[in-house]
C-alpha cells in the first residue's frame, strides 16, 4: 500500500530522464530501495516517512517500501500491495496505473520482486536497519561490494550537477526557509524560551505542506554549534542564532541561518563583529563559481575572517600564516559549507565519496578537518556558504590549540566582545555558468535589515 | 555522550520508586534498552530521538543509546560515554555523578556494561531494528523468550496503575493538547489548507518544548480514519476533524480529537450528528469506573449511538440486537478508546499483552475486532473515549457488511446527513477511586463553544 503520499509532487518526466542518464552510465540492474518509517515507540506510531533521497531522485515520489529496479533500461517500481482495509483507515489509495503515471514506469506488486528479478543488481546501502535487512534478504548478499561502489559512483556524478526539476525543487525550499526565518525574526522578543521562535519557525514551514530539512537549531547559545536546547529565555542582549530550513514537499532541502539581536538592536560589539562574519561570508560567495576548488572557497572565508580579526587586534600576525596554521579555526572552527540537494548534507550517506572529488582526503588540521566538501565546483551545483565567529569554552581552553596561536591571540581585545557567543551567517548559492545565484537572496541578511525584522 | 536530554523533567524519586516496585514484582536480572534515534536520511540527520517508553518510565531521562541494568534491587545506567569532541558541537554535558543525581542510581560508561553483567537479563524487545541488533549483541540471544513475557507482565502491572508522576505527565500533556486545540480552533478559517491549522496546533505544542505525540490528524475528510494528509483547502460546510495531541517533556501522551466546523457553524444536520455522537461519547465517560468492563464502555457508546440513530430514522431495530449484530460499525467502525500513558495506544509495543486481560482475546466481528483494550479498569488507569460517526465508502458498499444490516439500514434517511463525512471526539480520562476524571475537559466541546472558538 502506498501511504503517505504527497499528490503536490509528481514530475514523471523529469524522473524518467534521470533513470535514463543513470541506465546510460552504470551497465548492469540497479535496485534502489525506498526505505520504511521506524517506529517511534511503536509499530503503528512511526516516525514520518521520508524515503531515501536516491529513491526519491529517481522515483519523483516517495513510496514507502518500494523499490525500484532498472535493468536494460527498463524500470519498475514494485510497491507493497493495497490491502483492502486499508482503505477504511488511510482513504482511497491510487492503483498501479495512476501510479504508473505519476512515476513515468511500470508499477507492479512487491511480491512480485522475486530473486531473480534482482540478480547481479547493484544497489546502495540504506540508512534504516529494517531496510538493511530486507537488502540482505532480497539481494543475498550485504550491499557494498565493487558494483555498489560502482553505481554510488554513478548517482553521485548525477546528483552532484541538478537538473531543472532538481533546481525548482531547491527554489521551493528557499521560499519555505525564507518564511520560516521571516516568521522567526518576527516572533523574536525579550522574554520567551527559544521554544517560541522554533514553534514561529516550523509552524511556516507546516503551512506550507513542507517539514523541517534538520533538526532546528534556534538558541541564544550560538556557541554550542549543534544545539538542540530550546529551553533559554531570550534576555535582552543575547543574539539569537537560527539554522533553521525546510524541505520542500518533493524532498530538497533549504539550509539557512540568520543571526539576529533579541531585542532588535545589535551591541556596538555584536555589530561590529556582525558584519566582519557578513563581510567573510560575502567573500566566500564571491569566490563562488565554475572551476573554483571548494577548499579555497573555504580559505577565502577563513582569510577574510583573519583579515578582521587582525584589524579588530584579537589577533596578531600574517593573515596567510595565521589560516594556514588553523589560527582562525579558534574561533571559526568548521567548514564554511557542503553540498546541497535533497539531503542537507547532500549523498552524506555515501560519505565523503560524494563531498571529496576523487584522489582528495580530508585534512587532519582542527578545522579544515570537519571540512565536507573539497570537490571543484560545476555548473548546477548547490553549496552552501555559512561562515561563523563563535566562542566555545572548550576550544578557548584547549591547551594544544591556544599553543599553535601563541601570542598571535589578544585576549584582552577577544574580552571586548563577550557580547557575542556566536554568529553564523549561511545562504544556499547555486553555482552557475559565469558565477553564481544565491537562492536564499530574499532572506533578510544586511545587519539594517535584519535589525527591522526582528524588531517589527 | 548524553544527547539532547531534556532539562525541564526529571523525577529521580519517582523513577526510584518505579524501579524498586519492578524488583519486587519481578526476581533476576533486568535489562532495558532506551534505543537511539534512527537516521532520516543520512546518520548525522536523524529523526529526534525518543527512547523507549519502558526506559523513560523506570529512569526518567531519555538517555540515547543507554541501558538500564537492575540486579537485586540495585539499578545502574550505563550511557555512552563523552567524546571530547562532542563539546564543541554539543555544548557542556551533565557528567556521571550529574546524570546519577538527575536518575537517583548509578550511572556508568557503557563501555563497563559487559557480557557477565547481563547474564540472565530479561528484556524487552526494542521497536527499533538498530537497537534490536545491540539487543542481541550484548545479551547473546534474541529477546522474547518466558524471561522477556514475566518481563513483560510485570512492567504492564505497573504501567497500567499510574503513579502520581504519571498522572502530572499526563496533566501536562493535557495542557499541552489544550493549547494545541483553542490555537487549531482559533487558526480556522474558510481558505487555506488543513496544513494552516495543523501549524498552529502543533506550533503550539513546539512553543511548550513539546512534540505531537503521534502523526496529527488535521483533516475536512474525517472519513479517513488515519488521514495524514494535510493539502485540501478548508471550505464553507466542512467540517474540520482535529485528532491532535500533545507529548509531555517527559514523554506522557495526550489524545484528543475535536471536529469543528471551518466556517464556524454547524448546519443542522452537521449539529445533529454532532449532538448524537457528544451524547454517545458522554455515556461513556459515564461508563467508566473502577470494576467495569471496558469492553462493557465501548458497548455503552455502540448502543448509544444506535439508539440515536434508530432516532433519526437512519437505523431501524432493536438497538441491543443491531449493536450484537454489529451494524452500528457501519458508521462507528473502531474501538472506543485504548489504554494512555506513555505511549498514546499505552505499550502498544507488548501487542494485546497490555490491552487485553489474559484469557481475553481479540473478537473477529467487524468493529469490535479494532477494540485495543479490553481489562476491567482499576483506580489510576487511564484510557481515551472517542466514539465517531463516518461515512466511509469502503464500508457503506461493503456487500458482507450490508448483508448484515439489511433492510436495518435506511439509505434514504442517511442521505440528509450527506454534509458529515466524519465526527470524533475524544478525551482523555483517568479512572478514579470513585468513577473517573476527564483530564481534558478544559477543551471546548459542546457546541455552542465549538462554534465561539472557531469563530472567533
Amino acid at each position: 500500500m502506498v501511504r503517505r503520499m504527497d499528490p503536490s509532487v509528481a514530475t514523471p518526466r523529469a524522473a524518467r530522464a534521470r533513470r535514463a542518464r543513470l541506465a546510460a552510465r552504470h551497465r548492469g540492474p540497479v535496485a534502489l530501495f525506498a526505505g520504511q518509517a521506524p517506529p517511534r515507540n511503536y509499530p503503528d506510531a512511526p516516525y514520518p516517512f521520508r524515503a531515501s533521497s536516491h529513491f526519491l531522485y529517481f522515483v519523483g515520489l516517495g513510496l514507502e517500501r518500494a523499490v525500484l529496479v532498472i535493468e536494460d533500461g527498463d524500470a519498475t517500481v514494485y510497491v507493497v500491495a493495497q490491502d483492502p482495509a486499508d482503505e477504511l483507515w488511510l482513504g482511497p489509495v491510487p492503483g498501479y496505473d495512476e501510479l504508473a503515471a505519476l512515476v513515468g514506469c511500470d508499477v507492479r506488486p512487491l511480491t512480485e520482486l522475486t530473486a531473480d528479478r534482482l540478480e547481479g543488481a547493484a544497489t546502495l546501502l540504506a540508512v534504516d536497519e529494517a531496510t538493511r535487512l530486507e537488502q540482505r534478504a532480497r539481494l543475498g548478499r550485504a550491499p557494498g561490494g565493487p558494483m555498489d561502489d560502482a553505481l554510488a559512483d554513478a548517482v553521485i556524478a548525477l546528483r552532484l550537477v541538478h537538473d531543472e526539476a532538481a533546481i525548482a525543487g531547491l527554489r521551493a525550499a528557499a521560499e519555505g526557509t525564507e518564511a520560516a526565518h521571516r516568521a522567526g525574526m518576527a516572533a523574536t522578543r525579550v522574554g520567551p524560551r527559544e521554544a517560541h521562535v522554533r514553534a514561529a519557525m516550523e509552524a511556516a514551514m507546516v503551512a506550507r505542506g513542507m517539514t523541517p530539512a534538520y533538526g532546528s537549531i534556534v538558541t541564544v547559545h550560538g556557541e554550542v554549534l549543534h544545539n538542540h536546547a530550546y529551553h533559554h529565555p531570550m534576555r535582552d542582549g543575547d543574539l539569537l542564532l537560527c539554522d533553521v530550513g525546510a524541505e520542500s514537499r518533493g524532498g530538497w532541502a533549504g539550509d539557512v541561518t540568520r543571526t539576529w539581536p533579541v531585542s532588535g538592536a545589535f551591541s556596538a560589539t555584536q555589530r561590529t563583529m556582525y558584519e566582519l562574519v557578513l563581510s567573510a561570508q560575502r567573500a566566500a560567495i564571491e569566490a563562488v563559481k565554475p572551476g573554483a576548488r571548494y577548499r579555497d572557497v573555504h580559505l577565502t572565508a577563513c582569510r577574510a575572517l583573519c583579515r578582521g580579526l587582525v584589524e579588530l587586534g584579537v589577533l596578531r600576525g600574517d593573515v596567510d600564516e595565521l589560516v594556514a596554521d588553523g589560527v582562525h579555526a579558534l574561533f571559526f572552527p568548521h567548514g564554511v559549507g557542503h553540498l546541497l540537494g535533497l539531503d542537507v548534507h547532500d549523498m552524506e550517506d555515501l560519505g565523503d565519496r560524494a563531498g571529496y572529488a576523487p584522489g582528495r582526503e580530508r585534512s587532519a588540521q582542527f578545522g579544515l578537518s570537519y571540512l565536507r566538501l573539497d570537490r571543484d565546483l560545476t555548473p548546477s551545483m548547490a553549496v552552501t556558504i555559512e561562515p561563523g565567529f563563535y566562542q566555545v569554552p572548550a576550544i578557548l581552553r584547549d591547551a594544544a590549540l591556544l599553543d599553535v596561536a601563541g601570542d598571535r591571540l589578544v585576549r584582552d581585545e577577544l574580552a571586548k566582545f563577550a557580547d557575542v557567543r556566536g554568529i553564523r551567517i549561511e545562504d544556499d548559492v547555486l553555482v552557475t555558468e559565469d558565477g553564481r545565484e544565491v537562492l536564499t537572496a530574499g532572506i533578510p541578511k544586511d545587519p539594517e535589515d535584519v535589525e527591522a525584522c526582528a524588531s517589527a
